[in-house]
């Protein structure tokens, strides 16, 4: 069975830099990554980067570029289209799937550098919508929703920003939440109320995304039955219901919080002391960034290179 | 008198990522340097930086121009040449002289980004030595120590991996201690011993440097009374007793652990909750790096941001 002496899952900026440390220090390493490139969540970044200390970049593809350049002259080994199957924790092995062939690997020490997703509404259409590409960023694409009528899903601060910066541009934007409770800051809140031209809607739940070739409407329910059932015409969806840590492979294995993320100490080791995790999966997306997952890859590398270094 | 919300203490990576954050998140904030120029430790490093995660630069100075240049093009508000003499904690103001003059600035929230320094022996010949610029690094300045008498001093990692990069180079190498005990791993401390061009002298303290125009001598003391006193002819001195963080400042209104650091929670809050450090006055020099500094600032601008959004 191979075995590594660190295996890291997930090639996101944390993975990439804890990898480039691993090298940096002379520790054998291995990043597994289930895309068909790595970069994570920078493959979703439309906007200029502006707050990656000394590297501005167009967008997250151009910082992606950077950082797998970097990766690359490193010499680090990694593994695409490489998905993590299972994680036995006490066998210290990982199942992993590489198009149809399986492997076993084994670690001394893990590393998860999993990341977070985008939330779903889980309801009929929704990912149809998705694989169309109907994605959008509210503040990035603002003339491809021009004119148009713009459903906004969600009651945190993204959900609430979004419709601000929407209600310029588009014919009409509704806030769509299914409490009557926001998440959001009180004054995120306060300047959606008071513009005439955003429609809020509490107690609603979206239960179906219609559409063929693109979204016709949506489906909603009243929580606190108002009315049974209602169809909304729109022609734009945008799903903010914040994020969740990827933490799936490991649930049961090492602590999480009630919140989902991995609970980790100062130098982001889990509860099992083989175990690492850095970026998304460990932490809460009010501290997430590019740099602080990069500055987290860093303390791992460093920290199990001081074990090794013991053993 | 002057107020800020954020006021940040050294303009070394740590500092200048705090201040690009929050001119990021729009916080009102000033960044205060004591030297000419920003950049702090980046100065001092000479090889190839390979471990910043996206970018790779030939040494520390070309981190130092990218860094900066992007703090500037973000306009974030600085002073260069400006010295903090006292913190005073309990009306939050701190007292600065800016060549001859003095000047108070108030602060909402302080950041303490005040890195570390090199150790010093403390004995007569060195600020001399230092000042003429006889500062070498083992790995950069091998040609420069070919054929001549050099002098390590200390017993941990930096020593000894100095001690054995430059037995190649120089004619003959000391590595003096002032202990038996080493703290240098084992596998450096091994290797130094076996090798027969370096002579290791322990229980043994250096008292002077002696030189006019360099340095010819160090004087030494036996400390389990060999001989009293005897003189070593060397033409260089390295001295590496580890750094020591810059602290003195806040000695007695923030909490500090045994080795000096300031002690800080997870979001690099300092006991007092208006004060805040990052970078290496606060991490230990095991886990020390650019990145790592760099995503500290990102935590505390951020962290900072959510506590004066919600006020």
């Amino acid at each position: 069975m191979r075995h590594v002496d660190v295996l890291i899952i997930g090639g996101g900026p944390a993975g990439i830099s804890a990898a480039i440390w691993c090298k940096r220090l002379g520790i054998d390493c291995l990043l597994l990554e289930e895309q068909s490139q790595l970069g994570g969540q920078l493959f979703n970044i439309f906007n200029e980067i502006i707050d990656y200390p000394g590297m501005r970049t167009k967008n997250g593809i151009e910082m992606q570029r950077e950082m797998v350049k970097h990766f690359v002259e490193m010499d680090c080994l990694y593994e695409v289209n490489t998905k993590v199957l299972f994680i036995d924790e006490r066998s210290k092995t990982v199942k992993v799937k590489k198009q149809a062939k399986k492997q076993e690997i084994c670690y001394t020490y893990l590393i998860l550098a999993t990341g977070s997703s985008q939330r779903k509404l889980g309801v009929p259409g929704e990912q149809q919508m998705i694989d169309r590409g109907e994605v959008y960023s509210a503040s990035a694409d603002g003339e491809r929703l021009k004119g148009k009528t713009v459903a906004i899903i969600g009651g945190g601060d993204r959900a609430f920003e979004g419709a601000h910066l929407l209600s310029s541009k588009a014919r009409e934007v509704y806030l769509i939440h299914r409490s009557t409770r926001f998440k959001a800051r009180e004054q995120y809140v306060e300047r959606v109320i008071s513009n005439p031209g955003i429609k809020v809607m509490t107690d609603t739940e979206v239960t179906a995304i219609h559409g063929d070739r693109h979204v016709t409407s949506i489906e909603l329910e009243s929580k606190n039955k108002e009315y049974k059932s209602k169809n909304l015409l729109v022609d734009a969806v945008l799903i903010r219901l914040g994020v969740a840590p990827n933490v799936e492979l490991i649930k049961g294995k090492v602590a999480t919080a009630q919140n989902g993320l991995i609970v980790t100490d100062e130098v982001h080791q889990s509860s099992n002391p083989f175990i690492y995790a850095i970026g998304d999966a460990c932490t809460t997306p009010l501290f997430s960034s590019i740099s602080s997952s990069a500055g987290q890859g860093t303390i791992v590398a460093k920290h199990i290179s001081s074990l090794l270094t013991e053993a």
